[in-house]
Parts: structure tokens; sequence; C-alpha cells
């Protein structure tokens, strides 16, 4: 078994996560293509969690529940680490191209605080 | 407008996401429910640009496609880590605990280059 | 362009969207794994009309809106169809079935009214 | 326990799910807002059987396989029949619309059997 050094940065991870598929021999699973079905199953185990419950009330996890929602949010890293790995692309610069886009977009003093300005302009906002 | 530290870490991403929805008074719609959905659809999106094209062909992402694809992956990155900070979840620690379990339930002697064996374990896996 | 007979039921919609494949050659593209992607494509375009909107207000469609929620569950209903007359799946069959299944799962008797006992059995209800 | 008629449309499978909602008092868990976060958890069921594997081999579900895929569609088709009664929207109208939409957008000489032709208008077709 592999352990590797702990996990502190997004390098270590993706390093982790490059071991891991080597040792099984499953890269050739590991399209973009797949991985990006992969991450959708995991969002949507997310979703699963916070379905029936109030928005207001989905901040409040259950210490039962906890363990499973910090799994899922664990796969999606997982699964977003590996795609950004193989298709060579920088997650904090993308974040931060995005981050930019989305000032411009939404400028504060025109958005504050309006659900109405808020869902009019919604789809794709930090 | 706010510009933040240059993004070279989760922490300064959770930090820059924190000032962004603060200033528009966005936070009353970030609940994990609402951010769990923002986060499938942008997972969705990247779905689609793989959704028509072969697996192996879903390495070559195209000059005029790269741009999209490196989007979502940020935006996919942007609310994974709101949600993590709303819900107070440490992503390397959870993404560590989750690899060691992995490690144990596919054991590489066992489930090497077999898409048989990985397809039976599917479902959860690194 | 083929018209066909007006969709009045699951086959007639099945047997247009044969035509529509078959005219285009598109069948080739319509592999299950291809359409379960176009279909969650889908499906989050319907989620993202509502990942901002409480779940009260999520009933009150605006008049602008609705067209293109029409549509999203138009294609989500599109590649259901597309994907079960690939598969050779009777659509109403496997409802009858599930909603068996869930009448045995959740008996009326004990889980009525309760968003607790709800969410307990969360995951595959009707 | 109610069984209410054989499912043989559309109407009948909407009015068994109204029943089996009424009979629980579900009815204020089902708002639009989380039928389509059920509908899309579902939908993520449906990929997760397939990312593993190749597109081709899609098409053979094995005989451990195929009930539940079938479960998964029957889910689809529930959250989706539900949610369309929940919004007033006609199924059958809607995809003969976006049939119509669809074959103006991909008229069948222009774009007939080229993956190129068809990943430059991918994003919502039939």
């Amino acid at each position: 078994m592999h352990d590797g050094h702990k996990i502190v940065s997004i390098e270590t991870l993706r390093d982790r996560l490059r071991d891991f598929a080597l040792e099984r021999d499953w890269d050739q699973f590991h399209t973009p293509k797949n991985l990006s079905m992969a991450l959708i199953a995991e969002a949507a185990e997310l979703v699963e969690h916070f379905q029936w419950v109030e928005g207001e009330k989905s901040h409040l996890l259950e210490d039962k529940v906890r363990p499973s929602v910090e799994e899922e949010l664990a796969d999606i890293f997982i699964y977003l680490v590996r795609i950004a790995d193989k298709l060579g692309i920088d997650l904090y610069a993308a974040a931060e191209r995005k981050i930019a886009i989305n000032a411009r977009k939404y400028p504060a003093e025109r958005v504050r605080g309006s659900a109405r300005k808020y869902t009019e302009y919604e789809g794709d906002d930090a």
C-alpha cells in the first residue's frame, strides 16, 4: 500500500491520485469523459443529501450525516483534481480568471442583496 | 472592486469567495442546498462537453473549447470550496480520509488493470 | 422533413425520435452511455432554473421562464424515451414496478406527513 | 394501500403519483425545486451505471444490472411526470414543440452522419 505524503496542497493530492491510478492500472478508464461522469455522479450524491431539506436547515448537518457529506465533497474534489490533471488545467489560475469574469458581470453595487437581481443574472456566478 | 491576494491555496480562494458574496449580500442565497444545485449544474456543463465525444478523444480539447472547459472546472471548484466553507469541512482532510477508504476497498493487487474488476467495484473510487 | 403523427403516446414519441435519428444518421452517437450524459445535462438545466429560488416559490413560473422550463422537461422526456428504446425497457411497466416497491418501502401509515420520517427514508421514493 | 389502475398512459401514472403523495402527505415536500433535485439524483444513478463502460458496450446490459437500470429509468420517469403535473405542463405537447425546434436547428441534409457536425451543434438535440 502506498501512503505518500500528507495532503496539504492540490499538487500533493494530484500526485497521490496519480499513484493510486498507476498502481491499479486505471488510467485507461480515466478519460476526461468518464471522469466527468464520475464527478457528476458524486455531485448528485451531495444533492441527494439536501433534496428534501429546507434551504435554511441545510446548514445544520446532523452528526450521523456529516461523515457522508464529507465523503461526497472529497469525491468531487478528487475527480475534479483528476480531470484537471488529465487536461493540464491549473485550477487556481482558472478560478482566478473566473472570479474576475464574475466581478465584471455582477458589479457589487448593481446586484447587492436582491434575489430579484440575483436570479436575473443566475447561471454562472461565484 | 475587491482584488484580494493572488489565489495560491484553498484558503485564499475561500477568502476571496467570502468577500465576493459579502460585497453582494449573497450569503442569504448560499445555503448548502442551493450551492449543491449550483455545483451540479456546473458539473453538467462539463459533462455536456464530452457527451458525444469518444472517451479516447476527450483528452484532446480543441483550442476553441479549452477556455470553456477551464471555466466549468473553475465553477465546480468555486462552488465546492464555498460549500466546504459553509459546512466547515476541510477538503484536504476529507480527501485524505477518502483515499484511505478507497485504498482498503480496492487493493491494487486485486483490482489491477481489469475493467471487469473495475466495474464490479464501481461507484465510489478514486 | 419528416413530420410523422401527432405525439399522443410514448410509442409515437419513440417512433418520431427513431426517425429523427435515422434521418441524421445519429444512432452511432446514441449509445446508452452518451444518452445518459445528455439526459443529465438537461436535468441540470432544469435544476438551474430553481437553484436560487425558494422551494415554495418554485411553483410559480414567470411567463418569460415557462417556455424554457417546458423545453427542459421535453428534453429530459426525449432522452428518457430514447434510452428506454435503445435498451428495450418498457417505461410504464418499470414505473408500475417501482411504485409497488415504494409502496412497500414507505407504508402510508408509517411515513405520513413527517419530514423527519421522510428524510430518514430519502433516496428513492415517488 | 391504493392500487389504482394499471399504468398505460402518462395520465394514469400522474394520477397514481398524486394518490401516492396524498396518502403520505408528501405534497409539502414536492416543490418543483425539490423534485428537480430528486430527478437529477436519479439521472446520476443512471450515469453511474455507464461511467466506466465503453460507449458501444453500454448497449449490452448484463442480466444482473438490468433491473437496476430499469429502476433508474422508472425513477426519472416518475419525477418527470410529477414535476410536469406540479407545473401544469403537457409533456407530449412540449416534446412535439421541441422536436420541431430541433428539426429546424439540425436539418437532416446538413448534419447527417458527421460527428464533427454533430458536436458543433451539440447541446440540445434529439
